[in-house]
């Protein structure tokens, strides 16, 4: 069982992130997480808060001889903007901006000034989430599995991929899928839709608005058997739909294109499976890599649908709540579109589950103990499954 | 802490599930769990099985005196079926078919007949869940607080209600919508929609295919506060998810209309804030009654979109892992369309998490002593409100 | 993660219990199962009870073809006695028994008459445990690790063994004790102690009173490496102490002779660590088997301390809540001294949370894969332990 | 459900624990923080650390306006000794200390340096459990709830306090117990009993021996309704048992005095039940304050043994790992006798168990709404109890 707890508010001195349940023996490198923080910083439509943070992680526990111990791992991220806020003398906040946590915190906690559950609703927290599963992404990557995502719609420009194409059989064009979206402002693989999107955002932008959008996050070498049908909070997609739902501003999960597959029939979107080289593989992958709760060898893809958030200049009708007073909802600095950004934070999550699942199914507490476990692991190879042929009765209970 | 094991498979003797947690004092009767358990066996596209079980709940403990006693909750619903299966001789199954757990639960436990997956994959396992469903839901009732649902799309025929609708302010519309659905055979609440998807069901059903569609489902009168932004795995959105997607065959989430939502603009899509009456309300519920992760009052609105089940006459190509030859993969009997009858289930694991995430707020052992705390729930009156107006030094870490 | 949920009243129709996590293909037999809850029903002291009550177990369902499938397992046992109390017209009860659950759950829960609080605390539903912990036996048996448990003490007489005789290098007088214990009416190895014991639980009934004792339960052939140092909740003696103090009347739980060794110098209880035959061995075990939380391969030891039952004819002070008068507590049919009968659920408890430790050190779905993973476990051979001999430097934080 | 994760080495930069779950609206203060923290520190046969360290807890998040906001709360301790230890060159450790993680934790993780173990397994992890129940303690303190520990026992030294007299009516003698205490450099509460535990801990100092002891920990108005009987992970007893038992060299754990009890007649020790002034008390409190598995009012107390340390230095046999030679166990700094400084840490424990016990009691997210729910919870008056006279038919399932 991996264990996280995050800490930390938007504007105090640090985030704080502990992972307990890694095992021992994982080399790990400050420079690596710090790579994988960087990315939730960069995209288009990024607030002015990304000039002033720049984010860099401290290991504080759990690692010693540049490896996990198995240990709990502490993590801190230092809040640059601190030093601006400590000692600063602050006005109440008192009309909530619809959308956010403003006013449903405070109903909640019974909070006297709106600022309280914004320092920790704020999206600032997810850098502690990116940070910790930044360890978990080099755990997959030492067994192989890789996660990515990429932005396909902002607002009403949408990037028209095929989901059905993201099975193993088109590995080479996921790589290059993953590997253009991260020369893209936007994220998105497509240059041309890119510019669109970029347009859109600025258009946005220019209207005082904010944008939302579809993200689709993938991935691949994700070994069959993770997941499980025989209970229902054991299964993969429960379990993504947790994690990923989780994340600020996140309304839709999808696996594969499931809102687009419901109006399908069944034999147009259920993955047929065929033998290859020893192999049973799929040549699409509609269900999204899961069947039955269980990872099924194909590539995992999520969509994810972000709202527009609502946080912009032009504000909103709202209340204030100290005087019952109609007044439109304040704006602070943030950013008009952070779809982009939020690709590095839903990889995260997904990252998270798989880790969890995976050690799950693997057991055990070092890397020199899980890899060879890992490596006889079920591959879909034909010669693996041995099915009995003699009838049997029904008798048992 | 509410929890809930399932057990029992599709041919045995019995399903079984416990409910834990429940507190004491709330009035139980077979009756009510029946009716709830009976619409899950009606709908339009419903298999033969149908006509087999006529479910019936049997109450084994956890209820005294017609009141629940705080203890572990165990129901059995018998399967009739099983008397014919019982002493049977089975041939092992060995062609799995695409997108059931057939492939994958043999790769994960090294099954030799695919019948064994089959038997607990079945979505006969729901039957349990909403039999101790249907537990929480006379305590939901108890406080008020109504859970429904209805089938908005099947195929492609789509029903265009009008999401933004469905806020406080529309609360006679939707128990319209409610009670019409269940007039329909497959849970539409329009008539003329409603033939349009039976025919789609029959044309589907004289193709040998299957269809699929989208569900939404909504909660009325819950008190703002459940769930909460200060931890991911506490964010109400995200227990939601992880519930409803531990349904088989479900495989997308939207907190209200979220993919359509992630096309449109901040300003069109985060639902203003007005006072009327002392009361803080909303005139459309985009955010589907929940904001930062806590349910803020309006309803909770999900759209559940549910995929063209792959058991159908035709078959789809497939793989016998007996000899490694193509095969079609077989047809048993199956509803060609259960979206109508998935209504009630996905209903079922709503109303599971909202109890949870109410017995939580709410704490307390026994309705005497819950029924007080949940009165003076804050319920978005600005009154209840109280706003600090001083300033403040940020200082204090 | 292995789960249980017990459910059942003492005079309901059954007890129900639902084990979920057990891997697939482990072969199940109810006659061993049943065996082990005959165990539960032996034993001198025994109340009338256990001549109502043959104990057996029905599996109804999580194995097929006689295995475990990897699905939920429920299994159910009949109250006999539940045909003598359906229909039955009973008067409340209003005097509650110091020592049991009688007040305090009436305060908790709000009962209003005595009998609620009573079905459900009873020691009957201890019998749900020993039918799951049977399941997990025989996995622990697959793997060579034996559980079981005797008396040490009834009343003022003990059976003074020597506990730091209990290392593996006493592996044959270990089993010799298990053995001879199974023959003694009290469960005591030791002949005369026997005796003495059953003459003081007599003189006990006699004078309408009751006795507690002490058990010692220990696990041979555990391998080290179960629990963890590394966070307070995964340590094996937290694991241990909270399964064991779980089961009624059970107020003490002691790791080796914990409450002895703190009387002695560290030099006398910790236990030397020798080479032989290449594997590191201790000569004595005051540690239990456990050092820093963490099994270290010599037998787990733990006692258990047992009160005398609160209900016994002559009764105690107590006030009558219906008026508030002083009254007797009242007798009904109850062991005068339970001790050797609670044996079995002792072991049942340190079977289940050993099984769910060796579960998370080995991961996986299946006996087929698991076995391989716990042929290759660390056996505290040298050759398995590979130091470092370079200096390296404190600095990687 | 409160959460609560520690981190840190015992020479890495810091301490680290986060507390999840606490409600908004608590008043902090780092001075009463840090005072709890100091009496960690405290104590006759305190290892020379103590002299190096002066524990101070800085709040990292989770405190706003000098109140908790109900997000997680990151505390922070800084180790002193860290910067003798930062850039050091460490020459691997290969003679594991019997009795300590030494061993069991290389079996487990397979470190090749036997410090890995040290540096988590230390009880200088302990300190992050005390800065974070600091904080539930305030919670207690809010309440009216106490909870003080004190040593009965060390080495063979016992103070022969009278267990039995610790019930609600001698409540002026329990405060007086634990101020004496308090006093005491082996904080036992007897002035004559303290110094022959003094002279003995110092003998042992001479024989280059340890020292273990009992201690003796309650909680006093403790409301009733703690903890159920309803399941077994729900009982007060096994959560106490496991709090207690997960910290470093506690090795029993006794419900009063749970192992001398067993020794007695069930009329000797079952608590008579009073009514005084329309309450329903007990004149004695050998249940230790739990009945059922539930608080029964009375003060919870339970004994704790804590073993003699293996670190002295007259070493213990043991094995050289690096090349099966058999070599004394080391000495590294350390205390020879920690009973005293373990009562601040017993007592954390304890304190956190019983927050999220009364957590799980009262839900709600503030301490303004949780203050009202607190006040009318059962105190055991006989008013409160209504009880049915009239018959009823057990017929219901």
């Amino acid at each position: 069982m991996l264990r996280m707890l995050t800490a930390g508010e938007s504007h105090g001195p640090k985030l704080t992130v502990i992972l307990e349940g890694m095992p021992a023996g994982l080399p790990i490198s400050t420079n690596i997480l710090n790579q994988g923080l960087a990315r939730r910083q960069h995209g288009c439509g990024a607030g002015p808060r990304m000039s002033i943070e720049k984010d860099e992680i401290k290991i504080i526990s759990g690692v010693l001889q540049g490896k996990t111990t198995g240990s709990p791992i502490a993590l801190e991220i230092q809040n640059q903007d601190f030093i601006n806020w400590q000692g600063k003398s602050l006005v109440p906040i008192t009309i909530p901006r619809p959308g956010h946590a403003d006013l449903t915190g405070a109903a909640k906690y019974g909070y006297k000034d709106l600022r309280l559950p914004m320092e920790r609703s704020s999206a600032r927290e997810t850098a502690a989430r990116v940070a910790a599963a930044g360890i978990c992404r080099i755990f997959l990557r030492l067994l192989g599995i890789q996660v990515g995502g990429y932005v396909i719609q902002i607002g009403q420009i949408r990037w028209d991929n095929t989901t059905i194409l993201l099975s193993n059989e088109f590995k080479a064009a996921i790589e290059e899928r993953l590997q253009a979206s991260e020369q893209s402002e936007v994220r998105c693989p497509d240059k041309a839709v890119s510019i669109a999107m970029q347009q859109a955002i600025q258009a946005a932008q220019e209207a005082g608005d904010s944008l939302g959008g579809i993200i689709e996050v993938l991935a691949c070498n994700v070994p069959p058997g993770l997941g499980s049908f025989v209970h229902f909070d054991r299964r993969l997609d429960s379990q993504l739909a947790a994690g990923l739902m989780s994340i600020p501003a996140i309304k839709g999960i999808a696996i594969g294109n499931a809102f687009g597959n419901a109006a399908k029939f069944g034999s147009e979107i259920n993955d047929p499976i065929v033998l290859k080289d020893g192999h049973l593989i799929r040549t699409s992958n509609h269900a999204g890599g899961i069947e039955g709760g269980i990872s099924n060898g194909e590539p995992i893809v999520v969509q994810v649908a972000m709202k527009p958030i609502p946080t912009f200049p032009k504000g909103l009708p709202s209340v204030d709540l100290a005087n019952g007073q109609p007044a439109q909802s304040p704006f602070y600095r943030g950013d008009c579109c952070p779809v982009a950004r939020a690709v590095p934070v839903i990889e995260a999550m997904m990252v998270f589950v798989l880790t969890n699942a995976l050690l799950e199914k693997l057991g055990g507490d070092s890397i020199a103990e899980i890899l060879p476990r890992f490596q006889v692991l079920h591959k879909m190879q034909l010669d693996d499954f041995s099915m009995d042929t003699q009838p049997w009765t029904f008798d048992v209970f």
